[in-house]
């Protein structure tokens, strides 16, 4: 055998993603409410309550008429990225159901690359939050996790995350118990790869179950931090914004605290600084308003902005997102950010 | 026993339908979408589509994000009368999947009377019908019909067209043969309960499909005919509006012949009158702009109002829908047509 003569075929080299998110595959189920619905169900106001089947079921019964659309609180922060031209990348647990195939699709068509587990439906299927939008546009949801409440380790293969320069988890995960494993996973490997970690505080109540652990990750393990006002409060049991941002600027952490028509305050180790926010003509519905202001904010990062950059990006995309209803993005994000001069 | 002292609960008066349509269940699947799109997957620009299982899965791989929201055209057109606050029924067909739960759940909260047969899923589920909405606002439809396709007079009761005003019937329903008996059964029992039947036309090439049933369905047994200019011109076989016009006047058919931006013509026994459009600021999605019409000018209809009353009704209700994606109506209807000093 000549072995001058043996070609090698070079192995392609692994694409290098902007972003991977981990976190709840959900499908939103929205529709306009009264405040007095809300009340009536019992929901906290502006809120994610976690229901079971029973209670989702009575809940959508007393539901108007709806419309569907992928959803997740990350998955929506994903939608973004790719939506601004960059290299997304998904993990997370869905039924072989109507709406996990929307799940599915609706990310394939972004070209989202997936680590995807798809189960047999059991209790419920394809997870589903249910959001009620009231006349002042805030949004009160109802979750029901069904398959994804059992998201365990062994359901993701994990490649994703050793060739992204940033993985974005979400606090809502910590409301699984065996996802933690898998959260640690995926942070060690990201940041085996060299790549950053960035965490959605999600929800004050969210924050308030799960204080402690929030505080050692963010302590040890995160590098970017994402909250509004209330959900930086409660991780510090404090009452007012500044002391908050000092508690972030001693860890070390970069953080964005959205505020919303106020804006963003971003701690940084050059000290704090104020964006404010994109004018909008009528907010709609502020769903997703917090998932496309990280989404603008990871993708400048990911791609060598500063955090004020980030953050002016970032409202660029909170904007687009809550003059319709859904938190997925309705407009090519990356054209608006050029027509902004953002990109 | 001591007969006077029998109490006789009277059996309660059945209550009396507005409009009571029968037509395909579906769920839009809406994606905004490039014309290049849509002329790629060899849709035929603006009009409907049937296509089979296999065709439909590879137009929706090929579609962008999407959202889903209850269809169906006279489904939509019923959705209106309830929100116009009339009474409402509607008779169809859905799979039991998460799309017949959806598409069962928005009528029931919109306190619309079904006769629904639900039946196990098969060929594709619970009919659906992807939506390219493209930069001209235009909307192109594929549709898979599912188990609508297998519609035959046993799945229903027919028991909502023997106390409504009106029986509101979709053209569509012509291209699934057994639904012709379907249809047949329900202009009996209506005009037997001295009920009134509609016809919607729905789609050109479907005109062109169905012609000669249609020309003898509108001859013989159809009291209010709607169509769009491109329909009306496919049914008598003629290329000028006004020709069409004159052609429903000798039939001696109420017609309404919608002429988008420029309005409708509404042809009485006192002689034609075109009624101006309502002015919108931008039109989003076309889709649904003739189901809403013939929800305004039915629901006007069925409580005395005069055709041209009707006809500005009909405006107000398809001024709503083309301004936001979907079919269904996102405002109330009644308040709108308050508002507008109609109701």
């Amino acid at each position: 055998m000549d072995v001058t003569a043996v070609e090698i075929t070079p192995r392609p080299e692994p694409r290098i993603l902007d972003v991977v998110g981990i976190g709840n595959a959900l499908v939103d189920v929205i529709a306009t409410a009264e405040e007095s619905l809300v009340e009536r169900l019992g929901l906290p106001k502006s809120a994610m309550t976690l229901v079971d089947l029973e209670r989702a079921t009575s809940i959508y019964e007393a539901m108007g008429p709806a419309l569907e659309i992928s959803g997740g609180s990350a998955a929506n922060t994903i939608a973004g990225i790719a939506s601004l031209g960059g290299g997304a990348g998904f993990a997370g647990k869905v039924a072989d159901d109507e709406f996990g195939e929307v799940f599915r699709h609706d990310f394939t068509s972004l070209d989202v690359e997936l680590d995807l587990a798809i189960v047999a439906p059991s209790d419920g299927g394809t997870g589903r939050c249910h959001v009620f939008v009231t006349p002042d546009a805030q949004r009160t949801m109802a979750t029901h996790l069904g398959v994804a409440n059992s998201l365990v380790p062994g359901d993701l293969t994990g490649e994703l995350f050793s060739r992204t320069r940033l993985t974005y988890l979400e606090g809502y995960l910590y409301d699984l118990p065996p996802a933690k494993q898998a959260i640690r996973e995926a942070v060690e490997a990201t940041h085996g790869a060299d790549g950053l970690v960035a965490l959605s505080l999600s929800d004050s109540f969210c924050v308030e179950r799960h204080r402690r652990d929030f505080l050692e990750l963010v302590t040890n393990d995160i590098d970017v931090v994402f909250a509004n006002e209330a959900e930086a409060c409660a991780l510090f049991k404090t009452q007012g914004l500044s002391r908050a941002l000092d508690a972030f600027d001693e860890l070390g952490v970069l953080a964005a605290v959205t505020l919303g028509p106020r804006g963003v305050a971003v701690v940084t180790p050059a000290g704090t600084v104020e964006v404010p926010a994109c004018e909008v003509e009528t907010v709609v519905d502020a769903n997703g308003a917090g998932d496309l202001f990280a989404a603008g904010f990871l993708y400048a990062l990911a791609r060598g902005g500063d955090p004020i950059e980030a953050a002016r990006l970032g409202s660029v995309c909170a904007a687009e997102v809550i003059v319709h209803l859904g938190a997925r993005p309705m407009t090519d994000l990356a054209e608006l950010a050029m027509a902004e001069g953002l990109l």
